[in-house]
């Protein structure tokens, strides 16, 4: 069986936002206890990301880290017209990840107890973004 | 259902193909209706990635960008045996990727507004590169 | 039907440990001739990677060229209570890929000719890595 849904993420701009939860709803929602869930973030500019959920910290160097790999308004980019934190945006969004595939287990995503999904917005200001999530197994027989 | 087909992409060397249309083909000649289209690009110096379709200025960057992080003829390197541009090659698909989900709904692929699935050669002369397609899921009822 | 099991790996500090003859034997194991396999690394300073089997020289490469972008005991980082060479690890997985997904053909995993399935150790001391190994699909008919 096959159940779709989709979550909404108001983010105030740059920054990572944990999305675990949220999947876990729908998963439990979907009455599947052993199955599959892929994760698509819909958009160019943000991503998607497993990464350490317990200590802040790690969100915050993470977001450094790319901001240096792909610095704001750097005389390489030519895509300029939307800004200079949009071409930055996609190469951080590029070398994350656009969906991502749990397996579920037990009626739960299975991951490490660190372990946490992540939004990354990568636009300097706020956005609406639509992240489809579409679990497919089994339902406790 | 399962269903499995191959894409090949002919290269003229570096540069950002897009398969979003012959992938959605092999997803409407399956039949399926709801579920999963694993996409696995079957090479180490060539990689998969969603990303911004509508300008082609955003893969002229992504291009130079990734260039820039691992350039030809490194001196880092010690697997040259291949040429200045093979080691680069594994580094950038490394960081992009070899096998991309998307979710099938209504015969179609799930995918953002600006968001295509492109193939992205890595080395510098023209390669034949093959794509596996595996669409699985229910077929309309 | 589904097939969960998983695979443990002592890793003996930094460096690529191929996983590709274990997670084949998981599929070998379930019986599912077609379908797909996911694989989930537990952890969040170790990695999956699918890259070059053949020259051990590439992963040497990759892990130096992982090391240049994300030095131990930078002055970036923040997140330094459990070591230098922590947040750096973090990082590295944040590039690489924490599950993969491969299709499963005739038994066996859809991979190129060069392509092997790595589990990537980013901490410089040795760590037990656990990897969930989930093959969903149909028997032989």
């Amino acid at each position: 069986m096959h159940h779709q849904s989709k979550i909404s993420v108001s983010t105030a701009g740059r920054g990572s936002y944990e999305l675990t939860d949220q999947v876990l709803r729908v998963v439990r929602e979907s009455g599947i206890e052993v199955g599959l869930c892929v994760v698509t973030c819909l958009h160019t500019s943000a991503s998607l990301l497993v990464t350490e959920c317990a200590d802040p910290s790690v969100q915050v160097d993470l977001r450094s880290w790319l901001e240096r790999l792909a610095p704001d308004g750097d005389s390489l980019y030519t895509h300029t017209a939307e800004g200079p934190d949009d071409m930055p945006s996609h190469l951080k969004a590029a070398i994350t990840r656009s969906t991502e595939t749990l397996s579920v287990a037990a009626g739960a995503l299975v991951l490490g107890v660190w372990q946490g999904l992540f939004l990354l917005e990568h636009r300097a200001r706020p956005h609406q973004r639509e992240v489809f999530v579409h679990v497919t197994g089994d339902p406790a027989g």
